[in-house]
């Protein structure tokens, strides 16, 4: 069975690959820079921030979070040589609607104890206030060991009612 | 101190809100389906994938990792109504050119003992096999009782020399 997501995806992918003329990229980003946000689907990052194909690693997750990016992040940094990294989450984010409670509770009320149970120690990393939670991620990342202390890492807000981009930390 | 990618990141972005139209899309992505791949420089899933803004969350982390994704895809489904996943990997992929443990050698020899102590039980989730790690990830999801049976789940690998989509399970 093909469903019709995967139909666009097959239709849509041919349209792109007809016209793709840049097989001989290298494996390393050009510029030498990765981007934390979410997967929100409001946001289409090379387009809102500006990356051409083959210039950043792009690093996606429910609330940008940087934290779950930290095993990316360091690839991205020890094999791959990134040397900058921008956070950027947003307005309107569905981690500003919940908590680990009431997540915890919906999957019982919805699937039942089996389901319940085989995530009973998942932290779904909501948040409550958002610039504070762009702070704190940056914090986070600037006091990895992991991280040397020459990457410079910034945090940001994008709108997703304006498209606009404005600087926290 | 703004840095050449944070300027790029400013200017890029004024130019998108300044032509951006789409300020009153929804929460909940309009084709309820998710995309898990890779944070590669060399993969714009929006434009590869054929995804319109709004459509669909886009999931991003170092070699398309399903079980790293698990967080977010609960969130999107449990609380956003995804009712299909589309995970996609790719070909030429840093994943396949290490294992933990060169990984955490690379660490402890560029950074010395601390960073490597700080992250000593961190697995970076290489695989030496792409189709099979393909599967194997949507083995894992498609056992997870949090994911509800009547969720779609496809495996794809995108090929990085010529753009193209083919599907593995």
């Amino acid at each position: 069975m093909t469903t019709e997501v995967q139909k666009n995806l097959l239709e849509r992918n041919a349209a792109y690959a007809a016209n793709f003329t840049q097989g001989d990229l290298p494996l390393v980003p050009g510029k030498n820079y990765l981007i934390v946000t979410c997967m929100d689907a409001r946001i289409h990052a090379p387009a809102a921030f500006g990356v051409n194909l083959g210039d950043a690693h792009i690093i996606r997750n429910a609330g940008g979070s940087g934290r779950e990016a930290l095993r990316s992040i360091l690839i991205s940094e020890q094999l791959l040589t990134t040397k900058e990294i921008v956070l950027i989450k947003h307005t309107g984010c569905g981690m500003l609607t919940f908590t680990n409670d009431s997540a915890h509770a919906l999957v019982a009320e919805r699937l039942g104890p089996t389901a319940a149970a085989e995530i009973a120690t998942m932290d779904f990393l909501p948040f409550a206030d958002l610039d504070q939670a762009v702070r704190d991620d940056v914090t986070f990342l600037k006091k990895q060991s992991a991280i040397p202390e020459d990457v410079v890492i910034s945090g940001w807000v994008y709108d997703v009612e304006t498209g606009r981009v404005r600087g926290v930390v």
